[in-house]
């Protein structure tokens, strides 16, 4: 597999760095390809701008996703963008590695979504879900947090995690097409002991050798729905 | 009331920014003190680094929510970050108002989330949802997105919009302890006309001329948790 990474934190030497270099070590010694996008150390711009476009459209009124889509046609996104879905497209699996912010992505890795996912190519008109444009792809979602396990689920005090991350696992990742496998999280990681650290890098050095195998969450079919989108 | 709107769209002309202005021009009628953040008109920076303190508590590793702890005590945050504390302190009411990007805020505008929702302030400890450091305050969350309103729901393609903003409404707003209203939702503003948009201003007028009277949406409080967290 071509295996990209995109991680985002904003200190080097933190664990959720950590889970990066696992992943990296664990994937090529299976044999894989491995990229990795590093935005803090790249010094990504997180920001949607009418300057992501060379030529546009419509230069006088910005709208961003018909110039994503007019500008992907035409080679005129932005050089920094072009990268990253050269790197997307070239990807089977995609790893967003990140630390919980506000129960959601850091704004770095927020911008590389807004930017890089561009329409005309990851979606547009029905091509979404399950037709999306990046259909046939793994995605999984790494993170830490420094909540506990049991202040996430049914009863817990924020509900299901999945529910949180929904915008990002259903929103984002199954819009465009990927299947998206659960998620791997790393709870309470800015309070506890580096043997605890250790475990939760082997428990996902083991996930990752049996990635393969794992069942990807369930999301729905635009065949559920009629051509209006009303469900059927 | 003092009120706070947040604005983050990268087009100055969009209907976005119509909806704040008629904000401005309600509000203002209604005998209200209203200050705006246009966070692309301010070239707003939106990631969390660790220049965002003068001083720091472990300049050898970054733990982001402690040194904003110690840093709002020490007044070491950066002035960016401190302006737009100050006016959310001095909001009674906050209203965020964006166009969806990927069923959730623009990364501009989750950067104002990470940088300006200091630990310490905001939040910190035992000092959450209804116990949040900004309780007492309005928060109403405005938003424009391409999507039909039949599209969300229950049985929708994309399930409840609520659900999509979970991480907004509940995860970010409630849990720094703002009242939250139902979100104002204009739908399908791409592809509408002119006169459906003056629709929905008018409609927004409304809303804002009776707010005083919504009831905010229902989450978590901590007395229905014990000391660990766990659901009584």
């Amino acid at each position: 597999m071509n295996v990209l990474i995109v991680h985002a934190h904003p200190e080097p030497q933190s664990f959720t760095a950590a889970l990066r270099d696992q992943a990296i070590a664990t994937l090529q010694a299976q044999g894989h390809e491995v990229q990795v996008s590093d935005l803090y150390a790249m010094n990504w711009n997180p920001v949607a701008t009418a300057a992501d476009f060379t030529a546009r459209e419509n230069p006088d009124y910005l709208v961003y996703a018909l110039e994503q889509r007019l500008g992907v046609k035409s080679q005129s996104i932005a050089a920094d963008i072009q990268q990253e879905l050269d790197k997307l497209l070239w990807a089977d699996l995609l790893i967003l590695n990140f630390p919980i912010f506000w129960f959601s992505a850091p704004a770095m890795l927020k911008g590389w979504i807004d930017r890089v996912l561009v329409s005309g190519v990851c979606y547009g008109g029905k091509r979404f879900y399950d037709q999306g444009g990046l259909a046939g792809k793994k995605a999984l979602v790494t993170v830490t947090l420094g909540g506990r396990e049991h202040m996430f689920g049914e009863r817990a005090i924020h509900g299901p995690l999945e529910d949180m991350l929904r915008p990002i696992l259903r929103g984002t990742l199954a819009y465009v097409g990927f299947d998206v496998l659960p998620p791997f999280v790393a709870w309470h990681v800015p309070y506890i002991s580096a043997e605890a650290r250790g475990e939760f890098l082997c428990s996902y050095q083991q996930r990752l050798e049996g990635l393969a195998d794992d069942q990807p969450l369930v999301f729905p079919k635009l065949e559920q729905f009629d051509e209006a989108l009303y469900p059927l």
